[in-house]
């Protein structure tokens, strides 16, 4: 499990794209990852991965019917409780945060290279 | 509760509409209810149903407040760890998804007609 | 813990936009904060809290990492379960609900004075 900042990419994506006024949607495009808007603090995220654990337990891995070759059922749920997307107005050619937001992107299954949709709509 | 793949009418929503770049909104109509991405696997299906059960009970019915003359509180809370509304890129004419995304309609109450709205916008 | 219903300051917000067809999005400016669609019923809120407290419960704080000089992580998980945002379709100049949908802010700290982000696109 791991919770990764992405916001310096996606305000990348954001003026590379020239759009000032607008809404920005960033997805996970895997079904056992999360995109979300949270603090960046490390106690924060080590409390995530604690409570996510105790909410959807990897373990005992033979409890869950989908993990017939695979064993990450625990990772789709998590996933649903953290969400898969968010949609963040531009305002002014910004991202238009309240303090503190921040954009992450969580991984719950771990394997193989990841990817995030960024699309962004405006004038 | 049921997990319904909405994929192919969401697809023939978008293709009717002809646009080829911005974004799609489908959303419940219906509060206890839920639009989610997830996997098309019938463990996983089986697996969300027992993991929504143990986060929100259905039972004891009398130990909600809400059901007073219903029986659907647990469906609230269902709906609100899976989710609302799913927003999807569309990028030349198709739903921009990773490997495996697919939609579904989850119904947590089960009494009447089910809608669900899809709302595109771009060019 | 508050749920306030917001959606008449919402549709405030799309009449004096002038937009007749797009997309809103409402999201809450906060990390211990969540903005959701679900039904305006007391009990149902009473409910909520109640299982709000039961999935990720306040106490102990100092279970929690990120509770150094703060006491709010639980609030970051509440507000991770309801959801920041929700995206609204616009229909004939209206916020296109089905029943019972009404627009709330759910508040998980409750400290200082709360904001809340409305972005309207459309035409």
């Amino acid at each position: 499990m791991e919770f990764i900042n992405i916001t310096p990419e996606v305000e990348a994506c954001l003026q590379e794209s020239g759009i000032k006024d607008g809404l920005l949607l960033v997805n996970a495009m895997h079904i056992t990852a999360s995109v979300f808007i949270n603090d960046d603090e490390s106690g924060l995220h080590h409390d995530f991965a604690k409570w996510l654990e105790k909410l959807a337990p990897h373990d005992p891995v033979s409890s869950y019917k989908h993990n017939v070759g695979e064993d990450n059922a625990d990772g789709h749920m998590k996933r649903q409780v953290m969400g898969r997307e968010v949609v963040v107005a531009i305002t002014d050619g910004k991202l238009d945060f309240g303090p503190w937001e921040q954009i992450f992107y969580g991984e719950f299954d771990g394997r193989r290279r990841k990817r995030v949709l960024v699309k962004i709509i405006g004038v």
